[in-house]
């Protein structure tokens, strides 16, 4: 029974993201999910404990307790022992896990900016360093210049997008 | 029938994030799909077509309906005709679109730092205004200094977090 498989690529069709050979899929498949953010959200606010995410977030209790899970098998949040009689924990963000304020930041800037539900923004960050109110701005890290879509050069590209080009500069020189 | 609601923390239990009042929250509502990012990332790529995004993403083709549809919806990409005998269209970023950049790119460099797969980055950037092999790198839009989780302060706070950080000066000065 070897049925042609459809062309895909070169990826795989699971829907297991970690396999594909991008970091922006890597890191979705730790934190695409709406819940999963929000959850984030609030650890990075201070909620810690299992009851406070349940109240804030009015999350149904079955997906808070599979979110919460997940992001301590990713290493994003750990569950510390903070009473013995009677045992609770709660859930504290790691190294990993804080080091996705920069994508917090940069997707509320975004909400902001294009989403907006009335006339301003629903959320106002100070940076208390410079006591500005501020947004997040992503710069290049080399020159600490702006760097937009076309200011960049990707290695490797996607098989198909290599293929898209190739077609576009033979078209081009003929 | 007047059965007692849960406390939900002033926030709708119902799925539609939109509704909730912070931008986060307003752009997981757009963007918080894995394929959906991935599918934005292909387009940052130059990829327009609904037959390239499939072949590349393997993805099954009713979900690439649904998620162009929703993109073009929220005017993250056009429909455009490119071709009138057949009528053919592709997919452009808008604006709006392109504003996700950053987004991508933070999300990218925590891959790159956090859930690496093997020794090296699988994706090299380079900025070509520069010329440096670089990364994102997110600061605060005032004073270009970087921001962390502890240097910001944000207004208004979920009503949850309010009540918590009372309660935690209460026990301070008690």
């Amino acid at each position: 029974m070897d049925r042609p498989r459809p062309y895909t690529g070169g990826m795989p069709t699971r829907v297991d993201l970690s396999a594909f050979e991008c970091s922006v899929a890597r890191t979705l498949d730790v934190v695409g999910d709406k819940w999963t953010l929000l959850i984030l959200r609030d650890a990075f606010y201070g909620v810690r404990r299992f009851e406070d995410f349940a109240r804030d977030l009015g999350i149904a209790r079955n997906v808070l307790t599979s979110r919460l899970t997940s992001l301590v098998e990713h290493g994003v949040l750990e569950r510390v022992q903070y009473e013995q009689r009677p045992p609770r924990h709660e859930y504290r963000l790691t190294d990993k896990g804080r080091a996705l304020f920069p994508v917090m930041l940069t997707m509320m800037h975004w909400g902001d900016t294009w989403q907006p539900e009335g006339e301003d923004a629903p959320v106002t960050i100070v940076h208390k360093d410079c006591g500005a109110t501020t947004h997040a701005q992503t710069v290049c890290a080399a020159c600490e210049q702006p760097m937009g879509p076309g200011d960049v050069r990707v290695d490797p590209l996607p098989p198909v997008v290599e293929e898209l080009r190739a077609a576009r500069r033979a078209a081009e020189s003929a």
